[in-house]
């Protein structure tokens, strides 16, 4: 940030980092390349919209809020998974990620100190950190979810369903666990919950926001991983002496989210074969994480552990030994194979082990097994070589 | 803010204030409204979307600068103009109110100065002002555009091309001054130009950024005057080494623009009919502007001066006597005209005589006659009153 071509910026883009999102992004288009990397979802999960029809007046301005068919139509949904709002409570974004951002300016100052699983969704921390938060760890096994009663933290930002990275999903323990440290510390809880429609296996889904008590929250979804990311369509529901702010803060960012992606989600929300097509994209995903697990096995067994996530779109692997995978994108890019190191999803220290997450969502069958194949080969050759060992001492 | 209700928030959150902008636009839609408050662009302006074909790749995740073809042709149509730039400086936003509040992030800390014309548009002060800017006025008639030589601003935030609220379009010698200006003493341009388009009237209209030789530059533009506001797409062209820092901040806040709009802008952009349909809505509000400019006259004269815009959308009065029209607004919307008090649009303190901002392109002819006649009596009224004269004093 010191370049001297630079004009005075503000003292909080020194903590502006390179995304390594981005960077990996830019390579996957090339061809031959085996993406693990992003959290696209599978081209074939996607509604068909090749004809539209668009109302005219979806051109003009629209409310900040929302269109209020869309709002309500979210509203009744989210009722139904038990987590109690009305219309009024629900603000549309312009995509999850401006939930954060939205969050980020409510709440953050220099030195608020946010909890966070260990490890969490990079992005979020890149936000939450770009605005001078610091961090403590979010464990919602431990007592009082392993927040420090005496001085607790602002929010705690939590991903209970198929969390990225690690595809866990908090047991009906973990998230009341949670639920009571926030209610009895006054924590606000952000629930961020994009996964919870992908799920292979049963396991407790039920918003923690729906068994808050007494502290205030922030629940919010997307619409990116069971319709289309292209429409950068996502939600917000908070309790109710948020919502103004958060309206203001929406209105400030970008006036209101696109109204062409608003009317094709709700068509979308209300079609009548919205139900199967969910099931069909459900049992796809499924089988791919699948096949990614027996792969893994193949070429993963003895090199590192991973349990099979029961919904998302990620596995989270720790290898055996010290590794800093960051040191190894490099290379397994040039062989044609991008991940994303496990080290970046970390507020704090990371494992001395390295640890991987996998998307098992965008490659094909053949891509995962080659993709995977050149990947525990350049570990393999890390792993043993003495450079590694040197990342430990 | 200080409701006991609420958990801790930023200390930013002390400024955020509630939207004038916002409450007016959830009242125009009541049946018989004549609205002057908005920047809406007539209905009829907008291009025919009711038919549209998306191919199926729009549906994933997408660059965040934008989509390549999309930049490319803007780049193209700034060089066109005179602003000389690549595709690379070129990044796609969710509108152009997401520019400001990039900007915002990348320049202003606590006590940051910014230098705006008086008056400005009010949506960049409350952003400017949410991320703790102070203000000096930008007088580009002025030497050294009025800024001060021994400490000047960080930022100069300016709208050259018919002036939201005032519609002024600034001068050759003026464009100059403010270049020459920001030269001299490093302060960086941001140029705002959504209305370049809607000109009616010879003018000169070459960015001011095009002009600049050693400060930093932002120049953005809109597609919702031009195309249409629902969906929310614009754009910003920055000098080469703010790009980078630009871009994360851009992904940071949503990852990308919706590419169903960069799409339907780019098919837009490309038709053959586009010349054709934008000399049909230019010719449109022209009329519009001059039956608004004859409505005036009627209604207006001996109570307010005011000078008929060359572009953009909006006509600023200056009232003959001291009123603070704020508090006109509410009687005004009972009685079913609305407008925009002229104080929001001031950094600092609003001239005693009161000032109004009239959005000439929403209402039909009828309702221009109806809702000027029901504001002049209003404002009539209040002159006359004893009320209006305790303002002044």
């Amino acid at each position: 940030m010191s370049t001297p071509q630079l004009p005075k910026l503000s003292a909080r883009v020194d903590r502006l980092q390179a995304s390594t999102i981005r960077q990996i992004l830019a390579v996957i288009d090339r061809p031959g390349m085996v993406s693990f990397a992003g959290g696209l979802p599978s081209a074939e999960s996607f509604p068909d919209l090749s004809h539209v029809d668009l109302p005219s007046d979806l051109l003009q301005y629209g409310p900040s809020e929302g269109d209020p068919a869309l709002r309500a139509q979210i509203a009744a949904e989210m009722n139904a998974i038990g987590l109690r709002c009305s219309a009024d409570q629900v603000l549309v974004l312009s995509g999850s990620q401006q939930g954060i951002d939205l969050v980020a300016k409510l709440f953050i100052d220099d030195g608020t100190t946010i909890a966070v699983e260990e490890p969490t969704y990079l992005a979020a921390l890149q936000v939450f950190r770009f605005f001078g938060a610091g961090f403590v760890p979010l464990r919602p096994r431990e007592a009082l979810a392993g927040l420090d009663a005496d001085s607790p933290p602002t929010l705690a930002y939590a991903i209970p369903s198929f969390q990225n990275p690690t595809g866990h999903c908090y047991e009906a323990a973990e998230r009341t666990a949670l639920a009571r440290a926030c209610d009895r510390l006054g924590v606000t809880l952000f629930e961020d919950d994009p996964y919870r429609d992908l799920a292979y296996d049963e396991c407790e889904r039920t918003p923690v926001c729906a068994s808050l008590e007494r502290a205030h929250w922030i629940y919010q979804g997307s619409f990116s991983k069971t319709l289309a990311p292209g429409l950068r369509l996502g939600f917000m529901i908070a309790s109710p002496e948020l919502v103004p702010l958060l309206l203001r803060l929406k209105q400030a960012a970008d006036l209101h989210s696109n109204r062409v992606s608003q009317h094709l989600v709700l068509e979308q929300l209300r079609s009548p074969g919205r139900a199967a097509r969910m099931e069909r994209v459900v049992a796809a995903y499924r089988r791919k994480r699948d096949r990614f697990a027996e792969a893994l096995d193949r070429h993963f067994a003895g090199l590192a552990s991973w349990k099979t996530p029961p919904g998302g779109l990620f596995f989270w692997l720790d290898l055996i030994a010290p590794l800093d995978t960051r040191e190894l994108l490099g290379e397994a890019i040039d062989r044609g194979v991008a991940f994303m190191p496990g080290e970046l999803f970390f507020a704090g220290q990371a494992p001395a082990h390295g640890t991987l997450r996998l998307n098992f969502s965008h490659a094909d069958e053949a891509g995962i097994e080659r993709g995977l194949a050149l990947l525990a080969d350049l570990v393999k050759s890390r792993i043993a070589s003495p450079t590694a060992i040197a990342v430990d001492a």
